[in-house]
């Protein structure tokens, strides 16, 4: 007996390379474009003094500016540190029963790192040829349900009434739908918060919001389910979003006309992107996301044009995993960006 | 069989009231100080656009700064959102096994409600009635040691050999120490990490550092230990300390002499201020950290004080809980704000 013996050893989530160097970074869906001029004027303002201080532990003025904008109550909103906190402190609070929770194959990578870390038992579902969520495959017994809507990496989105009967089918356990690229596409499941009280749907301000590096996640759901949420919350860390992090947070939620300005600009240069793929004979699933997950042209390998463009200083995602080893994840990033990636391509593949 | 069944219920842990009228809070233990100018002016040179980008989830720039500034390497240095955080990560990685954890039945009132979240089993050891930790209690079988030192509620700290003999007795568990108050008296355990690999040594920026707001803590301990509690950290949420406060963090540590300087000061009041209460007929223990656990004259009773002080807008903490109720925890505020303290005890006593 060493005290090894009491360590929990996991094998770790790995997050996309956040390189030193000067690159064109398209592999970690990140915004290409700056945040909203309010987030800087806010941080500017800021008296920095106050850090001295605890933040508000509730984040109060967080969601209740998120509640107000999305027309709902504050009690139905939950904050973490990026939408990777609210779905550990989901998974930690809401599947802590015996039968195993499911969710797809191929989808976030995180959900079964979060299952192992806490000991819940799960289940993958095989996605169809296409790629698609096979809904009947979630109407058997299960402790949970987890869907990313729009799919990663496949960048899939489905509609409502997709979601509305999964939920049909699981009155008996919580069901999460992790939205953290809808909006570049599909059709959220908020609205369904008020007929279904086992829902959450989480968003996050790191994609459309431009924020990955401030850490803002969020969730909506039932006010009793959100209650559960923050006692766990509250049991393993009472203070998580610092004092700029709540006031960024209020300050992007609060720029409607510049989030719809960008978000638009980087479905435009997806559109773009997606022709000048096909072109080059990529072939792909029409993409929900701020990603494009594209199949290179027979005769080439997704691994090796990966490390192609790295050499090239262009950083895009490959997974080395089963069903998706022959795709690569492409952000979008400005149109420049993309016109260097397509150029580039069309080099490798000559 | 309902979704409840699933949901992981747990009574969380209570943090000191956020009071929002202007009032004296004495009642956290938050820096009466503000933080080091270097970090406000690190804040004020940040280029805010960069946070369309994920921080480096290594943290590296801050963990080198702090294994710099303490004179071990990199590889032995952890960080997360607040020292709660790190104990949180540290109770999930290094107490996975089957006997219980031991820690103290009187000191920081998140320990079992971690075991609680996690389900680790714990047995607390009753400290003695001057309110020391007995050491011979961790000389039992167990799976995994939590100390405070300097303690909390208590304020009592305890010199590097009694931290040493218990570590002598406990080479088949982990043995965490949490040093969050250690700036302001007691002896630190961080040397022993090289000769301990199963010790933990936990600090904090939220007291001595003046950030409570910005939510930084640490760790120290053998590679292998901060390897193992990586893991687990990439497991639950990869990036979480956030932009700005792996700069503050990094800035507050380059500032020895501001550190220095405010700690001094608190240390100064923390003093004159005991005197003050000892004049008043309060008595309590000599305090080895920024705030003095006190036990009101005879015929007054501790809640009945805490009441009247907040009527008066000044806050303090106590703990409705068996054998501490008859003491306040008052944290050490501007000499000015403990002259108010004072004034207004006064007037309440007489």
């Amino acid at each position: 007996m060493t005290y090894e013996d009491n360590i929990r050893k996991v094998t770790p989530y790995t997050p996309g390379e956040q390189p030193k160097t000067k690159v064109i970074k398209l592999n970690t869906n990140e915004s290409p474009y700056p945040p909203s001029p309010r987030v800087v004027e806010a941080m500017e303002k800021l008296d920095w003094n106050k850090l001295r201080l605890y933040p508000d532990p509730a984040m109060s003025e967080l969601t209740r500016c998120i509640a107000d904008h999305y027309g709902v109550k504050p009690s139905e909103v939950f904050a973490g540190v990026g939408s990777d906190d609210v779905l550990s402190m989901c998974f930690l609070t809401f599947f802590a029963g015996e039968k195993p929770v499911l969710f797809p194959d191929i989808t976030y990578s995180f959900y079964d790192v979060w299952a192992e870390v806490y000991r819940i038992p799960y289940e993958t579902k095989k996605l169809d040829g296409d790629f698609r969520i096979v809904p009947s495959d979630y109407y058997a017994p299960n402790g949970g349900i987890v869907i990313a809507n729009p799919n990663a990496p496949t960048g899939i989105g489905e509609n409502r009434a997709f979601i509305e009967d999964i939920l049909e089918h699981n009155s008996e356990s919580v069901v999460i739908i992790d939205e953290a690229y809808v909006d570049f596409g599909a059709e959220s499941a908020l609205p369904l918060i008020e007929k279904y009280e086992n829902l959450i749907v989480v968003r996050t301000m790191s994609k459309s919001r431009a924020m990955a590096g401030m850490r803002i996640g969020y969730c909506f759901g039932n006010e009793k389910l959100i209650k559960y949420l923050n006692d766990v919350k509250y049991s393993v860390n009472s203070y998580t979003l610092n004092i700029p992090s709540i006031a960024a947070g209020k300050a992007a939620i609060e720029d409607t006309e510049y989030f719809r300005e960008i978000v638009g600009r980087i479905k435009k240069t997806r559109e773009n992107t997606a022709e000048e793929l096909k072109k080059l004979g990529f072939s792909y699933f029409p993409s929900d996301t701020n990603f494009i997950f594209a199949k290179p042209p027979a005769g080439y390998k997704a691994k090796d044009i990966f490390l192609k463009l790295k050499e090239s200083g262009i950083y895009v995602r490959h997974f080395d995993k089963e069903r998706i080893s022959d795709y690569l994840r492409i952000t979008i990033g400005t149109d420049d960006e993309m016109h260097m990636l397509i150029h580039t391509l069309k080099e490798i593949l000559q």
